[in-house]
């Protein structure tokens, strides 16, 4: 077996409910498999805001270069929502931590579990098959570009920017996917209109000349966004910027049935960063009823991006697998036209799991 | 009867093909009513760059600022789209009309035709109901702010900006539609993030005091992404920036069917601008397969917002609604599961629409 060391940051709202989950299968797969996985847990966000008035304390920070991979929840509290003045916020530790580690590359696969068909708003013709994998850039655009206020407060911007450097190693990254897949790539970007996604356009087409056994496609976000409700199958590789990449994975949540089943990977110069796609989602925390499979699928991804450690990452997604094939859903899942199923909230939902890893 | 003069814009690609049946649906009810629709034609976009090197010249916008609203077709062209290095592009016309008119607020509304339900990749129990007007603001962020590219030309960015001012007129404008409808106003921005955007939201949330009336939701833009799919029903009034309107109008597409439905209408300091949602599409342009549809809806948008005609056209959707009623189809619409259904060309299906007005 091998010997890892993981950092564990539930972050803030639900990330507190579902991360637990993500932990207790790597605890299990660890046992199962006689591997030695050791655990820390690291603050970031609201919660660290509360507690020391930094939203990710240097020793988080530390903690996190110390550790073979991170297994994060989420961030975000509805106090900073209602009051955009307030300087200080969670999103900050969020996008820090990105930077500091080097994960330029969010990888967010979206793949419909069988047994989910029906629970989308999308008609099951539409989305059987469909198997889309982003590759969204994450620590440049308008997220890092120099953020002004002007003094009198009347005018505020963002600059949206883009490396040429950045954008070749996410294209490489996404291209040396797309040959283990079905061999096409799809750029999505905005030049039409955006100088920074003109040079987008530019460095992908440079690229794609290493790549000729991948047939490559540009597309304007816009149409991207239609695109993707109206045909998901036509999709493999998607690579796009931080802020495309944010919109278009959470609409294709809808593809898989649930933002609650989206796991994603962040990776990059080094260490690998682990997070479901959703969010805190303070409207429901504290419930017991948000939904655990995108923590649990997150350390699935991590077993194998980061350990390689294939066979155990395909066991855990059996195991979520099984427990639908069973019936079992959270709210977010369900679908009432459907017989057979079982409402449960996350902690029964999580037990499941872990019993079919047994 | 009423006398006005329209400046009539096909632009490029399909352009060309669809703004010729908005044009004779005018011709056809300023017939039919009594009114004196005088027309002229101007150029812009890829066709203007090849007659005048110029993507709008003076003399277009000249007629324009002497007319009393302008029907639009659509803009771009391949061969811009595949070279990113181009200087002088197609877009560059339509970006400079908006703001040379003070076209600020764009309206889109996306409501299904009842025929048409099931049209859509979406579920019709999801769209059954369906009524959004999207407010997308259309002079400011990233599309205006500065554009700059370094000497070396290895990064490029663009400015995302907005002013106080900016928003409060959108805000005002949505606000007061919101009054006339379900009084639900939606504000999208990414306040979690982007410093426009807590701007944004800070005077979204000001201008809501003088609606008390009116429930306002602030929600992140990868959120609304996700929810317009989810669950179209919940929104009522949309207002929104330039890019994320850009982006989650055209995903709205799908909850109207097609693209080839949705009309748009830009309105601001004093004239009115009328154009579908899609774009040129240059795959299509030529084959005589584009649906006209929403051209006709431009021109539908333009008697009611520009010449308040609001019977003439409330007659004009009518005829839209009739034909659709009849079975009459474009490609995009199309549903081989629908028995009944005839499929046509843009002329013909024009000509159906002029049947049916007469
Ligand atoms: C919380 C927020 C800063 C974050 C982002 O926009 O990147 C989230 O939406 C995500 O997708 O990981
Ligand atoms: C053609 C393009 C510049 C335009 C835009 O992005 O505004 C189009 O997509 C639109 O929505 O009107």
């Amino acid at each position: 077996g091998v010997t890892k060391k993981i950092l564990v940051i539930p972050g803030d709202g639900i990330g507190q409910e579902v991360t637990a989950w993500g932990r207790k299968v790597l605890e299990t797969i660890a046992e199962n498999y006689k591997h030695t996985f050791t655990f820390h847990e690291g603050i970031m966000g609201h919660v660290a805001i509360e507690a020391t008035g930094d939203p990710l304390p240097d020793e988080t920070l530390e903690k996190a270069r110390r550790s073979d991979a991170i297994l994060f929840g989420a961030i975000g509290h509805a106090k900073y929502d209602n009051d955009p003045t307030l300087k200080v916020r969670p999103e900050q530790g969020l996008l820090k931590i990105r930077k500091e580690l080097g994960l330029y590359a969010n990888l967010r696969p979206i793949k419909l579990f069988d047994d989910l068909l029906h629970a989308s708003s999308i008609k099951p013709e539409i989305l059987q098959g469909a198997d889309i994998l982003f590759f969204r850039e994450l620590t440049g655009d308008v997220y890092f570009g120099e953020k002004q206020r002007s003094e009198d407060r009347n005018s505020a911007s963002d600059l949206m920017i883009y490396h040429k450097y950045e954008v070749e190693r996410i294209a490489r990254k996404a291209y040396d996917a797309a040959r283990t897949r079905r061999k096409k790539l799809c750029s999505v970007d905005k030049a039409n209109v955006l100088e920074a996604s003109r040079l987008w356009r530019e460095v992908v087409q440079e690229i794609a000349k290493e790549y000729p056994d991948v047939e490559t496609e540009h597309m304007f976000i816009d149409n991207a966004a239609m695109q993707l409700i109206r045909d998901p199958k036509r999709f493999d590789v998607v690579v796009t910027g931080n802020l495309f990449g944010d919109i278009l994975t959470d609409e294709a949540s809808q593809i898989a049935g649930s933002m609650g089943m989206l796991a994603s990977a962040s990776v990059g110069d080094a260490i690998g960063f682990y997070e479901p796609i959703h969010g805190s989602a303070h409207d429901i925390t504290g419930k017991g009823i948000a939904n655990p499979l995108a923590s649990i699928l997150s350390a699935a991804l991590l077993l194998d991006i980061s350990f390689g450690l294939k066979e155990e990452s395909q066991r855990v997604i059996r195991a979520v697998d099984a427990t639908l094939r069973q019936g079992y859903r959270t709210m977010d899942i369900a679908n009432k036209h459907t017989p057979n199923e079982f409402l449960l909230g996350t902690d029964a939902m999580g037990a499941k799991v872990l019993e079919n890893l047994n």
